[in-house]
């Protein structure tokens, strides 16, 4: 994920000769249940009751081991129909089709299965949220009379066929195509090349009966962009005429997933197959939609399938959460090496010495400010899906922006997933090797999280897109290219104006002494000055993008060739955004806590991400005079202060994610 | 492996207003081969033949994947088997057992291998390199004419088994006893409680008939700390009388290895079975040794293995290699995303993106600077190796330096390894979680590199240990706290004269312009400019690093609680000095090329892996005054333009690393 080569330089080592011993740990013990309350939010009783239910499924995770792949296949299916019955995995669906109606929940429930096996939580995800969300989102009242009470109980299993092996993140110029025939009133799906094979699908290679495939739509000889159609692909568990089935093999992970490939030879369907709420096919063959430009219709079909992508994120951290459990568990009781030596001291646990807290404790803290994040991407899906129940319309701007903040929220927390389990491993050693011992499962099954629902860098560029032009009504229209013209064509000062962080940046002067000094003037632990050098870097960074793809434009240069070299810098924009949006979402969660332990470790825990992100990427900002040496360095030694005094706290910390036992495994490292 | 939480801000991003296009690529294309010859030094005849070989196994690629976990270890034992046959994997024993008799081609078969099926290398590693190597550097004559023909031929397979559950890197303090009764004249071995029990023991769980079993001797009542007693482990196929093992179940990879756990009951071998090459116990029950100190004779035993070590590096180094040739290939032909939007332009090359070459082509520059710095290391084990075999003893200096090389070597390259074939994984999307595209198992199976063979972080301490103490022939003595208090002995001067990176800088005014302001006067593109910022902060890493621990110590602290606090700096030296190494093998490899095409994008690849890891690091650098901020600014403009000349290369760069085809797989992406 790093745009340079992850180079083991001294970075976040200070030899600052005022260094002091770190601060004695002061942090008072709190709470572990009012913690587990804080992180659990407004869905709290539904997580709690899919964490007492996720034991039952226990014997997955040794299935997983055990089984062969397509016995373990089955099992995870035979545990989704189970699933199904307990009605935890429609609560999005509408309650007169069998569902819960409350989109919030089925998110927070989907997310607390990413504690489990992540075969079954990734299979409930390919069934009630792409299969089901197609036909709910996309589909009218025929669709879901028809299919959605069977799809809610597991009877009937379907697929989301969208992904071609030769166009992945780049959906609009899919290959498949659908062809109205008035003569027999039907449409004819059809693969015109292998490219267009439909690819990575799951429930494809075993269980799906039936598929939600997208292709170019095509009536009357025009083509009207991409559509979805039901087809059903398996008849007696045999692939239905003209549907050619493939299984994708083994994978690095998620091998209960049948994925597999969906290649189809001119196979009609009736008309009544098109998932038409968008756009239909009259009686009379002609194609009729409210959406008249192409792009906005397909974007404002793909926006209503937005659940995916944020329940992929929250999934990685349950994942992530997992992980840190054993490492911080194992860090606390694992004694290694004598530092007494000939002294004959008892050899130190690992969670004592600095390097270990340097490797485990930020990351502990980002994962508590990603889920504060992700808490709030869920409330604004929440408000916007009940606005859509009720009212049917929703304002686009709302939309585009839940969209932006759901494509940026899966990228950092996908990221993170990968990268904190990768930690925790090599800090449990050769034992976080054993399958027995849990990591095998959580760093194979979550390593196409940064992939699946959306490339993670595909979908920053999305972000910088929204942000880079206020999410425009012309948004839709917007390709790379279409963004670079744009953008060259806006006064930067607009872009930037556009951009929230300008206006928060304004307050600064207020809340922060200095005036313009105030980056040397704030006390470093102060949440406002975190905040104000957090929006300080995206507004910068934004409008130093803006203003570098005017100049090309200016220059004559290709829009092409602009883009592809301004592209690392694009993506740097949409991180220092949602790098702002996260620790926001932080910042407001503790202080919304009241005072007390609860909060005073809240707190601890969010300085400690501010800092070591500010540590992180320091370099940017003595590039960009917003930190001096002198200050520099007082960062990292404030970091290294932060961590000694989480330490205490830290297996408290991992405590409050409520992680159920069985789920750890692990009884050799921490039994 | 990063110190500070992995978070993505805008690093590696330049604002510059001064900023003009990345310069034309103008780097001549060269031949492939004789890139190869360069790669492969001095053992290229060794490294072509394994790789001729190599798709005789390709079969076991498939086999990992579809085979029951038994019968893959099986196959790998077959394959094993057949490759001694062929003489390869015997290079390094003597030639009066059946050996090659040279050491250096041995290490360079074994390097190749990890082109192919991990578990088939890691086997190989286990039998010839681990319990080959102890039985040839530990055991005497007797030994040698009892056993090592039968090793060589695959006919006795072995175990070596040193670590213990409750001590991964900590060998010394191991619990295992061999106590000798001089009664019968035998050593009883015995695990005196389960956390002392042998754990992750290759050849332990299935094949394995006798193991080095490592263990505190007891003579006479008397501890003389770790030596290796070899120890039956099964008779016709079953756990010999006493003996207890167990399986380590599933792996996140190397399935093909059948790790196990190993206890004993009070189980007895004849006298005779101590590798008695560094302490003997007389015929009249007596312990004797010409290393009377044991720290001393502990050290010494170990050091023999080295060879392990230098291995597993080289081999990271090959499974990167197949990563890169996918990644890169795949990146050369597949087409993505439109730039041209409604113009119609074709999709672009996924490589043609400034953001995917900054993704893979500094990682493979790092990956040839390595190769270099591996095939250094490769020389000197020879070196020592081949003094050893004649003179018998080795220069205390010379043996240590080289444990040091070996272990800052096998940490950067395993990290190197896991890096690059993540962001690999990444770079080629859904695709490379399919099994059939080798990442998977390159993942899985790379993954405990960073951990066996020594956990990287404990290594680099060591490195770092014999850095502040100049090899001290002390050495042996020091624990952590030993080298605290050591250090706070010396006078820093004496410490930072003692490392080479003190003299070698002052040679910096020599060769560069501007005196004290070399940093901003020499050109950016200068080979000597790149080690000078290297050299720098390697001198002034280890001497602030110095400084800390006296100061600790003279406030009166804990050496202790000083060693925990400044750990993360003491491993940075240790970065510092590896990465100067590092570089130092790779600008002397483009030295030593006759002008040319070759020379010319070696040199190239050289300045990329240079200024990519001053980037990286930049933040350091402005930190300590050898970067301006506008410098620091064209660093990372020079290392895009860099990538854009690389590009063109980069197909011939990875072909050049010489993969055979059928290692690759891939045939979907690559086809």
């Amino acid at each position: 994920m790093a745009t340079h080569v992850e180079t083991p330089g001294p970075t976040g080592v200070t030899d600052d000769d005022a260094r002091r011993p770190a601060e004695p740990a002061d942090a008072a013990r709190f709470d572990v249940a009012a913690m587990t309350d804080v992180l659990d939010g407004r869905w709290a009783e539904v997580r709690r009751h899919v964490r007492e239910q996720l034991p039952l499924e226990a014997g997955l995770l040794e299935a997983a081991d055990d089984l062969p792949r397509a016995e373990y296949r089955d099992r995870v299916r035979d545990v989704l129909v189970e699933l199904a019955g307990t009605g935890q995995t429609g609560l999005g669906f509408p309650t007169d089709h069998g569902g819960g109606g409350d989109v919030g929940a089925s998110i927070a429930a989907f997310e607390t299965l990413g504690m489990g096996d992540l075969s079954l939580m990734v299979k409930a995800g390919v069934q009630f949220g792409l299969f089901g969300g197609a036909v709910l989102q996309l589909g009218t009242r025929a669709h879901h009379e028809a299919y959605l009470r069977d799809i809610v109980a597991g009877r009937l299993l379907g697929c989301f066929a969208m992904t071609e092996t030769g166009h992945g993140s780049n959906v609009q110029q899919i290959g498949t195509t659908a062809t109205y025939d008035p003569a027999t009133d039907e449409l004819v799906v059809h693969t015109p090349e292998p490219s267009a094979t439909k690819d990575y699908i799951g429930n494809a290679a075993a269980h799906g009966t039936m598929a939600a495939v997208f292709a170019q739509l095509v009536v009357d000889g025009e083509e009207h962009g991409v559509h979805a159609v039901l087809v059903p692909i398996r008849v007696d568990g045999h692939p239905a005429p003209g549907v050619t089935i493939t299984d994708d093999g083994p994978k690095l992970g998620l091998n209960g997933v049948d994925n597999g490939r969906l290649a189809f030879d001119h196979v009609r369907v009736p008309r009544a197959n098109l998932l038409d709420r968008f756009a239909q096919i009259t009686e009379d063959g002609r194609y009729t939609s409210a959406l008249a430009n192409p792009n906005r219709r397909f974007f404002t079909m793909l926006g209503t399938l937005v659940q995916g992508r944020v329940s992929v994120g929250g999934a990685g951290l349950s994942a992530a959460k997992v992980a840190l459990t054993v490492a911080v568990r194992y860090g606390d009781r694992r004694r290694q090496f004598s530092t007494g030596g000939k002294d004959g001291d008892a050899e130190q646990v690992l969670l004592d010495y600095g390097m270990h807290q340097r490797r485990l404790l930020p990351r502990l803290a980002r994962t508590y400010a990603l889920t504060c994040a992700q808490g709030v991407l869920v409330e604004r899906l929440h408000e916007v899906a009940s606005v859509r129940a009720e009212a049917g319309e929703v304002d686009d701007h709302a939309q585009r922006e839940l969209e932006s903040r759901a494509a940026g929220t899966k990228a950092l927390a996908t990221w993170l997933a990968t990268d904190v389990i990768q930690e925790c491993r090599e800090a449990c050693g050769g034992a976080g090797y054993l399958a027995e011992n849990r990591f095998a499962a959580l760093k194979a099954d979550t390593d196409v999280f940064t992939t699946f629902e959306g490339d993670n860098h595909v979908l920053l560029q999305l972000v910088a897109k929204g942000l880079l032009t206020d999410y425009a009504s012309s948004f839709e229209d917007l390709d790379q290219l279409g963004l670079v013209r744009m953008v060259a064509g806006m006064a930067v000062e607009t872009v930037v104006e556009k951009t929230g962080a300008h206006a928060l940046l304004e307050r600064v002067r207020d809340l922060l002494p200095g005036g313009d000094d105030w980056s040397s003037e704030a006390r470093i632990g102060d949440p406002e000055y975190h905040l104000a050098m957090y929006r300080f870097r995206e507004e910068h960074t934004v409008s130093s993008v803006a203003r570098r793809l005017k100049r090309g434009i200016d220059r004559g240069e290709k829009a092409g060739d602009v883009f592809s070299r301004v592209q690392a810098h694009v993506i740097a924009a949409a991180r220092a955004h949602m790098e702002r949006l996260v620790l926001e979402a932080f910042v407001d969660t503790v202080r919304a806590q009241p005072r007390g332990p609860v909060r005073d470790a809240l707190a601890l825990l969010c300085d400690l991400h501010a800092l070591s992100g500010i540590e992180a990427d320091r370099a940017w900002f003595l590039e960009h005079g917003r930190l001096t040496v002198a200050r520099s360095k007082a960062v990292t030694r404030e970091v290294d202060a932060l961590c000694a005094r989480v330490r205490p706290l830290a297996v408290d910390l991992v405590d409050a994610f409520a992680v159920p036992e069985e789920m750890l495994r692990a009884r050799a490292l921490l039994g």
